[in-house]
């Protein structure tokens, strides 16, 4: 065998360059909190290539990651870096003509997925944070197998960040980076309670 | 007992709303790298709420964080939100008047500690990022008692997170917050190399 040449080359019909920059999904799962915390600093290192973000938070409480949706509304805005549209289900979905119901949350979730589904289509972003995504899937609000093969089939160059607990065996199978927050000590185990700047 | 009083009340001189509000010695440790992530995550909640914050990088390579770098900055000039300050030992640390020598890793990590202990002695910033922090702990290049014994004194409120593998146990007994980052799979793993956007 000539040097210099790897002993095995994945049939994939990708070049090494390819293979190299290939899109990552990465899932961050476990009991501690920040696996948010987290992909909204991978978001950070993603605007600083000037790539096109998307967030999509799965979560109906208004005081959740107000401070990181503040924080890239102004990167958005500085003219620098990639631009970063933000989606709350709480609110309705931004890009949605009216308002979510009220009380139901899994045909709320079910829309979020379905522009999510449009959007990779479009390859419309480069890194899409779904946050707190695991949940409707661990309900059965959202059908697994149907995220699962719409992310591996996904074309171009998106890298797309779940967040959650929970996260189903089949989606951490797909996944290429798999990252478990632990918790080892926390302030509320000692009757603390969240706080301002801390918390959100 | 009168109902709606705890049964405990810690004897250390502080009303309830000063223990809610306790400043957080937090350490990101553990084998991934989420471990700096989730603590520039966390600075993104501390600027939303106009906190002065102090980052301070302890590696010395040129690559490793310039997303992060170039976020903060962008959200410090933006107007809105926290003053952000960045001094990387790398570059000889930003308040510095001359270069640090380019061979005396230790002396240059114990002189951003001899740095960070005259802000903290200010009360100089209010959330303090103590990136990779640990390395020069563990080495002996920093003397772990002196860094725990003047964190526990400090006053104010000035939150502290230190990241970095092999945080010392005195480090970790007095910390608030331990976040332990596991990896589960990484594309690494698999033999694909670093990529632009993703990890840095």
């Amino acid at each position: 065998m000539p040097q210099g040449k790897p002993e095995y080359v994945p049939d994939d019909g990708l070049t090494t360059r390819q293979r190299r920059n290939r899109p990552i999904l990465a899932v961050h799962t476990g009991e501690m909190k920040g696996k948010s915390t987290a992909a909204f600093g991978m978001a950070l290192r993603a605007w600083n290539q000037g790539w096109n973000i998307g967030v999509f938070q799965f979560v109906k409480s208004a005081k959740w990651r107000v401070g990181e949706e503040a924080a890239f509304r102004a990167l958005d805005a500085s003219g620098e870096g990639g631009r970063v549209e933000w989606h709350k289900m709480g609110e309705g979905w931004s890009w949605a003509r009216k308002k979510g119901s009220e009380d139901d949350h899994a045909a709320d979730a079910r829309e979020g997925w379905a522009e999510i589904k449009r959007r990779l289509a479009d390859e419309r972003h480069d890194f899409y944070v779904l946050d707190e995504f695991t949940y409707p899937l661990h309900w059965g609000w959202i059908d697994t197998d149907d995220v699962v093969d719409t992310l591996l089939a996904r074309q171009g160059r998106q890298h797309v960040v779940i967040t959650g607990r929970r996260a189903p065996q089949r989606l951490l199978d797909a996944a290429d980076l798999v990252a478990e927050m632990t918790k080892v000590r926390h302030p509320m185990d000692a009757g603390q309670k969240g706080q301002r700047g801390i918390e959100w």
